[in-house]
């Protein structure tokens, strides 16, 4: 049997046709167009898995189940999407949508979680007991696995790691708060902090990158620049491995998992990233003495999507 | 059959008879006297179980299993105290002590974590799948309760919610590390709170109450202060309820429990303390349309100790 994964953004649907081991076998993709009406979409996606299995000289019969991972919140139980922004969802019911096509059990998490699920089934945390990802972009998510599954919580709240708040009465966020920590540990940070440093200090390697042009910036270019050792691409870089290793020391006194797992465009910074964030952590965690949470890079990249919402069933 | 529950405290060694159901059917308990060698506290512990199962009319040969909560940090699987502060204890096998006297399962697990088990079972978050007790002392513990069993983490150091940084850069912590979050939400922090106010505004009820002494200063006569009005006693009681809220806020966006319990000393404030916070948390939580945990005061009091540390092994 094999696994249907459809990995829902707001670009591009991307399904792929999965083994029980956690390989991709065989992809189909296709625009998302979020203006639709779901139910186009939703037929989209039925035709992308049929299209997989076709390439994959698979059926539906071979399907055991699939599984959805949305930019938005899900509710497990009834097979809805909550809400979606990026596509303008609420309340969809994506589950018996999809079954009008492909009658099987559909799972559906949030997209972060599904990244998680994939890292520890098939990536960095395979075979962890209990491991959290966070997913360092535009914003910050999470995902938390547990025992194998993933943990989005009683309310479908769980692993908003983003929304944490990290600095009491610090940066306003976009979801009405102040300080939450994907305004310090998030891509956009790192530009926030990069071009404020400009301001009092424009003879840096970070502006020079970016042609003059503080709008310019990215969050390639600030890790590129410290890794040449620019003093103030370094001082950027030093606030931002500060703020996550105090992120990731809240997670680990309170949920103390057996790996935490940087995944996201920021994530790309490599080892740079995790050592610089791995030399602060003792600073900060309490127990001195006793071992704590590995911390390590995302290993699958964009296939996590797929494979993540594909073990959903598993 | 019957479960025999240990609360090892610093002061006293509470031993229970703990039916099926969660009730205590008798009790026994003896002075801890931290300072002996623990051989002989682990003999107290056994004498006092039998000298319960007397009470109730019932011998060792009724009991299925032993649970002990312990104040410090236990690895599960070895039956060890890793450490144990307040006793002196590290690395003590104290399950394999115990079982020389009676020879039955043994289980070793937190005070915090055995006093959420004890709600989630027969208290306030009775029937809950997943809850989150906040003890609110002289420090600030917690306990994590999922499906029933409670989460240690993968190294023990789950449910260490009082070190979670809640202010980068804040008050020193004993920890080591800044900002932690019982510097701004256990009883200590009351009375630091109330003791800086009182420098500023020194004609107010708290002082009163204290009989002008700052040292005097309590968190209930602080709260009672708050209670009646008093100004002054307001303003410490809002800054302590609004950093609870947010701390609330971190757990709710990370974790998203059933339910959320307040207990410890200073949740003797009651409804109170539960009410202003409750007032807070929508000014902080994301995703305000959607549910989220539910606030509540714990309700087992001193029992806690010894009922969930009798459903360790339930």
């Amino acid at each position: 049997m094999v696994y249907i994964g459809i990995d829902l953004g707001g670009t591009n649907i991307a399904v792929g046709v999965v083994s029980e081991a956690g390989s991709i076998l065989a992809e189909a993709s296709t625009k998302t167009l979020a203006q639709r009406p779901y139910q186009d979409l939703v037929k989209d996606m039925a035709d992308c898995a049929k299209k997989a299995l076709a390439k994959a000289d698979l059926t539906v019969d071979d399907v055991k189940s699939i599984g959805i991972g949305i930019p938005g919140t899900a509710d497990q139980e009834k097979g809805l999407v909550i809400f979606c922004t990026n596509l303008g969802w609420a309340n969809v019911p994506l589950r018996d949508e999809l079954q009008k096509y492909i009658n099987k059990p559909v799972y559906i998490d949030n997209d972060a979680n599904v990244a998680a699920l994939a890292e520890n089934f098939a990536g960095v945390s395979a075979g962890c007991k209990s491991s959290v990802l966070l997913t360092l972009g535009t914003g910050v998510g999470g995902g938390i696995i547990i025992n194998g599954k993933t943990w989005t919580g009683a309310h479908g709240r769980g692993g908003e790691v983003g929304h944490m708040t990290l600095v009491p009465d610090g940066v306003p966020c976009t979801c009405g708060n102040n300080g939450c920590l994907e305004r310090y540990c998030s891509a956009t940070a790192i530009i926030r902090m990069a071009q404020q440093e400009c301001l009092g200090y424009p003879d840096n390697a970070i502006l020079a990158k970016a042609g003059g042009d503080p709008e310019k910036i990215n969050a390639k270019i600030v890790i590129d620049a410290a890794k040449e050792g620019d003093p103030v691409a370094v001082r950027v870089f030093d606030q931002y491995a500060r703020h996550l290793a105090l992120a990731i020391n809240t997670i680990t006194a309170f949920f103390d998992p057996e790996m935490i797992v940087l995944g996201g465009g920021v994530s790309h910074a490599g080892e740079f990233l995790a050592n610089a964030v791995r030399a602060l952590l003792p600073r900060y965690i309490m127990f001195k003495a006793l071992p704590g949470p590995r911390l390590e890079l995302a290993k699958l990249g964009n296939e996590a999507g797929i494979i993540g919402a594909a073990m959903l069933g598993k």
